[in-house]
């Protein structure tokens, strides 16, 4: 349980196990002469004072965060000397492709790169270092996460002769130098435009809790792993809610982070102005954890009481009763905690609508210049409907979202944080994915993301939590809605909602794991 | 003077000047059969809903921000028809282009570009729109901004013949939606790795204050660009400190922003998790609008009062006393400001340089692999050494960054800002880039960094401002640092320090305009 790196970091920084220059060029694919060794030789000794600097002052540097109990009881494990990284690599990947005949989820495993991690760690445990706060963790990435050597296929099935990458995307090194072991790619809509993980490729997603349901999308495939145990973690990316719809139809912890606080770098880009990273989890304090390594900051809790309001009007009318009785429950169980309305929620999704075919649209012009037979066709026309918009049609939709953003502003002077929701309806049926919303059935593909969008759309931090699900019902989540840059607050809140009960998981009908949790 | 959008606004929403699918397809190079535009116009009609609402819902939008003098002139000549944005922007090149012979500034002029967003304003006068807060305003970018149609050579002369974009990067297209005018992209060292503007290939960058002086860098060619008169403002970038450095030998304002909150996609990548888009003017106020717009977020001012602490030990050290004693009139004159001591200070600067050198490195290491050749050796074995350091020095470096952020937490638990010099010389002379620091003969390149690394690392926004020059004197900047997240803060003390006079651009000898102002 202790994360505090105090001893091992010193033995870390004492420690400098490299190999000579050309055996690590060697490694990294670079064929270098022996001048070319002795100039980098040259610059390497200028570095050095840096590094002794770093080594010189080991000063009190705070532990990331407190584990869960998922990734709490592998670290101990591995700690601990009960398992090696390996084995539950392998053990993991063993049950990930057996369970994936069921359910879809994962779209390729990386078992080479695994034990690759696994060594890592292994190596840093022989060496009496720490070995990381996500040591020997296993965990999977929606497949538009740049994995080196490995082509990213953003869910389409043309990028599979995409050049594979260099590098890591800038997450997975993040949780590689954490000590996870990254064991495959999951499941997504096409380029990450939906919300079903329906791929007219790859197939379908199916939900742990109903295999004849969506999992929700567009990074199902991870939502679906985590909730049926495969791995205690997984990353997605959430542009107008594709991380919070899956948790939400998947009955997982899923965080949207503040725009722009968690590197995208290395990651396929979709719509950049409203591009975010985040992980799902089946506990708060695992996923505390996760965010804490992905964004490289500590995060820092809080005693004070929080006030959470929870929005009316755009939020609550269409939504039918057994869902509203849902919420309603969820709102007595926090207390004291006022209606709060945003007049311009509506006009805000229109705006995220609008803006995320034109922009998405943009960044695909190019292919879609050459290679627009690749495309799915829905996604095609949808993509290019958006590059063909006027550029005044973007820049309503940009002043609709400043407008949006004062009326946050404000909510937030009132309250510390917002609920709705996180989906109008539970998983709908693979078969006919439609819903019922305000007395109609509506496209599951497009409707999915009503209380997402907005919040996508102001950047601000998001996460879906869940309800407990009564017997009968499916799970559906409980949207935790911050002000920009206070993720830490969002996480604060919902540790103290899982700890009441006011928030719960539910194992789903379809659990499969060789974890020690 | 007033950017209030409402009846204008309104106008923007209702007409709807599109021209057909087929002709806008044919305008993006798109070849589509009557099928595939079929296909669109169905998609197209179910983007109509959320068109109207945008439309029938026009809420109070709040202006970005008021603009200061030079950008004021320009707009209100443009808004009073005294000047069409052609001639605006046919005479801001032909004045960049004669001083670029003297100034090595611009590596690219965009005529043809700059005549195209000319005509996108004056149609939108035209049709009694409101053309925007930037309407007419000449700007260049630093020449790793993705142009449409052109290459980013990122000051590589081997990116010359990369293939142009597709589109331009977003800080563009909000700049151009504001309705500024692209004019050329300036001069930079080799992807960004210096802090000179010294370019083997392209030359090196004068100091419009002394032309036997460096400009500073990496964005060297925007500072000089704004500093001479050439354009109103100019977007840079900052990883370690690339606009801040130049802004401070240039005697201009430069605002590192907080990292992740102005999107760098369509930006060539250095270190992605400390790469920031930021501009240069010269005045803090059009530093604000552009910064709004960047952002696209209104500035909202603040009449609290502030509280600077100024930094001692690391940051006043090794200073010669002539610097020493213009940091000590701001300070005076700032009034009451507390001194804080950052004891992890060396070491963060330490961090970010091992940071940059594996991360910088690791991000070139496909081209490494392939096209060494074609680097600037001294580039090439600074990146060729980063991407060989073994993955623990990063994760040391990290570990450091993060011991960082919680001692400048504690410090903005004792004040709202934090003052330095930007700089730890003024201009050094081009024909030997060194300057004395703590009594000894430094290298520019590596040591002019040595105040601003430290907050590139933590991610917080921190921006140069020109102190007053005494006769005999070259400029150099104040560094107002904030909290991350709290650009608003950093603005609005920058505005007050400007309004008491504290900090003041002088006009350099090199100085020539054609814009109003």
């Amino acid at each position: 349980m202790d994360n505090a790196p105090t001893q091992g970091d010193r033995a870390n920084l004492s420690a400098r196990p490299a190999g000579s220059l050309a055996d690590r060029a060697q490694r990294l694919g670079l064929d270098l002469s022996p001048e070319a060794l002795s100039g980098i030789a040259t610059v390497e000794a200028g570095l050095a004072d840096h590094m002794e600097r770093l080594n010189a002052e080991v000063a009190h540097i705070p532990p990331l965060a407190q584990h869960g109990p998922a990734i709490g009881a592998i670290v101990d494990a591995v700690k601990g000397r009960q398992q090696t990284p390996r084995d539950i690599a392998l053990s993991a990947l063993a049950v990930a492709r057996e369970a994936n005949r069921d359910l879809s989820c994962f779209t390729r495993f990386f078992e080479a790169r695994a034990l690759a991690d696994a060594a890592r760690v292994e190596a840093r445990l022989a060496r009496g270092e720490d070995p990381g706060p996500l040591a020997g963790v296993p965990y999977a990435v929606k497949d538009l996460f740049g994995v080196a050597g490995e082509p990213t296929t953003a869910g389409a099935q043309s990028r599979e002769t995409a050049p594979p990458e260099a590098d890591d995307c800038e997450a997975i090194r993040r949780l590689g130098d954490a000590g996870a072991i990254l064991i495959g790619s999951t499941m997504m809509d096409e380029y990450a435009y939906g919300f079903v993980t329906v791929n007219s490729h790859y197939g379908t997603t199916k939900n742990p809790h109903a295999l004849d349901r969506l999992a929700g999308g567009s990074s199902g495939g991870s939502a679906a792993a985590v909730a049926a145990g495969l791995v205690p973690f997984a990353l997605g990316s959430d542009t107008n809610g594709s991380v919070r719809v899956p948790a939400s139809l998947c009955g997982v912890f899923g965080l949207r982070p503040s725009h722009g606080d968690i590197p995208t770098e290395g990651v396929f880009p979709f719509v950049p102005s409203l591009d975010t990273v985040g992980a799902f989890a089946r506990s708060a304090a695992d996923l505390a954890l996760v965010h804490a390594v992905l964004r490289d900051r500590a995060f820092v809790g809080s005693e004070r009481a929080l006030r959470i309001g929870w929005l009316d009007g755009y939020f609550t009318a269409p939504l039918d009763p057994s869902l509203r009785a849902r919420l309603d429950t969820a709102i007595t169980s926090i207390g004291e905690s006022p209606p709060i309305t945003l007049p311009e929620a509506g006009r805000a999704r229109s705006a995220a609508f609008l803006l995320t075919a034109a922009d998405g649209g943009r960044g695909h012009l190019g292919r879609l210049r050459q290679h627009r037979d690749q495309y799915d066709p829905s996604t095609r026309d949808r993509l290019l409907a958006g590059a063909l918009l006027p550029d005044d049609r973007r820049a309503d939709a940009r002043r609709a979202a400043r407008a949006f953003a004062v009326a946050l502003d404000e909510a937030f002077d009132k309250v510390d944080l917002l609920v709705t929701l996180t989906t109008p309806s539970e998983a709908p049926a693979i078969s006919d994915p439609r819903f019922s919303l305000g007395g109609e059935w509506v496209d599951a593909r497009r409707e999915l993301g009503l209380f997402t969008q907005p919040f996508g759309l102001s950047g601000v931090p998001a996460m879906s939590l869940p309800l407990p699900s009564p017997p009968g019902t499916l799970p559906i989540g409980l949207q935790l809605i911050g002000p920009r840059g206070r993720d830490d607050l969002v996480i604060e809140a919902a540790l103290r909602l899982a700890q009441a009960g006011t928030v719960a998981p539910s194992t789903p009908p379809y659990y499969r794991t060789s974890l020690p949790c």
